[in-house]
């Protein structure tokens, strides 16, 4: 067998491979702050080139970002019942606005505030209360704002880049006349969200609707986007939410129409975070360690010289410089291709490693015979093997190569899944997709579940000890009735279950 | 007298006129939170063109972007003993992580934590913990790391852009192997920091080195950019801080030289911070409303359409359209240009006013006579008059104009602080200087003041009664010594006082 360049690999230990994963590429590691991590330039990269696209998304669909404060005086949570409900339990507390010495020598809190003030975990409220003084007429709709931010949940089983207390995102905000305009908002920010993943990600994504169990707390409907990882656990990866005129009635954000009639308006939420940097490790990465996306790659190439005297060396480097010169010019993705040419005085195999481990899409080792023959070694981050390519080949071909990592990437994700989803017509049968066959390897999880159901609280205590919940009711494809496996009652739709991040 | 725009003028009351262009130009708001402001799109679009500017620098210099934890513990801050003498008095204090049910029905903090978190003020603390983690070897050196974020200082008296409690900025932390590569590090930002006020906000700078009461605490020498508002007061506009081994002592970070000897690494930390929006608006506005550089401007030019009846508007708005399309084509400054037609169903005066306000750099006027003779009506923010112009022309010579009003605010920013420099020899003088001729009219700083004197805290006392401070001693043209005109002894140094922001 191989030596693969992660302990344990995925079959072995799934939750370990990722953790070990992130350390290998060297993207991001745990602080000294209880749940909050640190993410180091190579999961910064990543997250820096999501958020590129996405933000262009936002401007061309009339979106403009701003910034709102970081706290959120407590009575604006509790004027959405089922908001402060949903987030009271993980609220970061400011209560006090200084430190002073203490009777022991150290500091202590002082200054304690009138009110205290929670670390936003979700903007809904501070937000609101904005629109609530902007918004007086419908010439002031629709309004469509989106802030790039820190939010804070005190998470009690933190997990880096999937669950922390502290992550980075975008939380999109918008308010609009009309019910209509703003369910097709909800809807179309879904729609960008599924683009982005399945065309810069490389995921395949399930659009669906939540279930009442499993909307935002204050939303009348949560739309998301479902992926499938590699342990066939699911991963919500982008939430779209209709909030009614519940947070305008709470807000007291109103307007005057055109005959002068006072209404509240119809308001939307949208967020994707740094999550997905653990969505694209789960869903891409092998044994070897990360495979980042050519689109949202930090570096697309690597070239690694190789030589073994100075002479060799001084001609080798001469080789690689103008190589990547040539390369440096081209564009990818609306994106400056990204070259590095690795040329610190390490060992070849080490180098070599570095790069596979952090996932760069393509690397090139140039040797003395690669100069004589006018070629390169090109090897693919998604396929074993590497092989030896005429220079002019390798650089009239390049950006196709990439484009055909991309779309591996994609079409794998693709397989995984449809390898990994079932239709049930019967509880047990569905019991037994969820029960593991060796529970020496609970690193297996069924897949996804399709089966009728109706959307009740007491399918959802059923699911509870086989630890699977409904992920989404599929908008697609999914108009023709049948009878709930869980209830036996007569059910509208299917919804897809699995077992998730 | 003519009308302007904003009442009242710079002359009749400049900080009042500070928050009317605020106001006027959308660019932000006070929150519901005490001391911190909303930014809204037209603010933090001028902000997001800053930060691209800077962000390329910062990557072109060597820099990498991460992310680190937005709290701290108090201990961390602790370790530096000038560090949290400085920021003790003004920090948000984390004490619980959820809220629970009360006596008196409303939510109260609860689950209280056994270390209190302090809110970043700045983060030297929290990222030299993971830079003592890091750095080993010689090998891991320099370690230069960029950081986008907002930072929580409880200021007392907030005021938006320049003073609030939350603001956002980048800070940067490097660390080195020998003092002498931490202070060429620290000399590089400043000058990357002067380029970009320079070349991009249009603002001359003075680069200086702040004398021992003005450093930031902890550090062994803080290099600053000071530019004159249009009211003679200084603002500090970025700093550089050169942080010797005194963090690097209080957090452990060493490292193995090539011959294994182990040393403490030689720190730098450098900022800026969306204070630069304030000091844009109080650079460049005038008593019509704000005035936005050209290369940093959210919109570079608005098509202002102008008919009286449908038949007009169809003709007209065709025309707009098809010029828009021209000019979208055209990139200035490394961006597309940024072109807006504004087609809103308003009166024409009222539009203009609108654009004025915001300081969008050139508006163009289209009505059915300027169809006609193929024409536009073109007029640029920082001129009063407006002129008829070639379509061609127009087009062609479109990016020259763009540049010619950037030159024109640089240059009128630097004579006003050359008419408002002057040397003193005497202290008596000098206290004339910031002394206002009439009374009624505080809003006349003085200016500049250049003088000899030695950096001693007695004569920081004599200051205070005048408020002026030293804002630097200038790093260029600075080498004759003389006579210090507070305490009559011999000095090395010239610096430059100012009343200041």
């Amino acid at each position: 067998m191989a030596k693969s360049g992660i302990t344990p690999t995925r079959e072995q230990d799934y939750p370990e491979w990722y953790q070990q994963v992130i350390k290998a590429a060297d993207m991001a590691e745990n602080s000294d702050v209880r749940g909050c991590m640190v993410i180091k330039p190579w999961g910064y990269g990543i997250w820096e080139n999501m958020q590129a696209v996405l933000d262009r998304r936002f401007k061309q669909t009339g979106h403009e970002n701003a910034y709102f404060p970081l706290f959120i005086p407590k009575h604006f949570l509790e004027k959405e019942a089922e908001h402060v409900e949903g987030f009271a339990k993980e609220c970061a507390v400011v209560t006090h606005h200084r430190l002073e010495p203490g009777p022991d020598g150290g500091l202590v809190p002082a200054g304690e505030l009138e009110e205290p003030l929670i670390v936003r975990p979700t903007s809904e409220t501070i937000i609101g209360s904005m629109f609530a003084k902007w918004i007086q007429s419908y010439r002031d709709l629709p309004l469509k704002i989106n802030q790039w931010c820190n939010v804070v949940r005190w998470e009690m089983r933190p997990r880096i880049f999937l669950r922390t207390a502290e992550f980075l995102w975008q939380e999109g905000h918008t308010a609009h006349a009309t019910k209509e305009e703003a369910l097709e908002e909800t809807r179309m920010m879904l729609d960008v969200y599924a683009e982005f993943a399945e065309e810069h990600m490389a995921l395949p994504v399930i659009r669906g609707e939540k279930t009442a169990g499993e909307r935002f707390p204050g939303a009348d409907m949560t739309l998301t986007i479902e992926a499938m990882m590699q342990d066939r656990k699911a991963l919500q990866a982008g939430t779209s939410h209709f909030l009614g005129q519940n947070f305008s009635k709470a807000q007291d954000i109103k307007f005057h129409d055109q005959d002068g009639k006072e209404s509240f308006a119809w308001t939307t939420s949208w967020g994707l975070s740094t999550r997905m940097v653990g969505a694209l490790i789960m869903a891409h990465g092998d044994d070897d360690g990360l495979i980042v996306p050519p689109r949202l790659a930090p570096k697309h190439i690597v070239i690694l010289p190789i030589y073994r005297n100075d002479e060799e060396k001084s001609k080798v480097l001469d080789y690689c410089h103008t190589l990547k010169a040539e390369l440096d010019e081209l564009e990818y993705s609306r994106r400056e291709l990204q070259v590095l040419l690795d040329d610190r005085d390490l060992r070849g195999g080490e180098k070599k490693w570095h790069h596979i481990k952090k996932g760069v899409p393509l690397r090139v080792e140039v040797g003395p015979r690669d100069i004589e023959s006018e070629s390169v070694f090109v090897g693919r981050r998604d396929q074993p093997k590497s092989s030896s390519v005429s220079r002019d080949e390798f650089l009239g071909t390049v950006l196709q190569t990439l484009d055909e990592i991309q779309q591996s990437l994609f079409e794998r994700a693709l397989k995984l899944r449809q390898d990994n989803t079932h239709s049930f017509t019967s509880f047990d049968e569905f019991k037994a997709f969820f029960t593991p066959a060796n529970q020496n390897k609970p690193e297996i999880h069924g897949g996804f579940a399709v089966c009728h159901f109706v959307d009740t609280p007491e399918v959802e205590e059923l699911l509870k000890p086989l630890k699977v919940t409904a992920r989404c009711m599929p908008l697609e494809d999914n108009d023709q009735s049948g009878t709930c496996i869980f209830t036996g009652q007569p059910a509208e739709r299917k919804a897809i279950f699995a077992k998730a991040y």
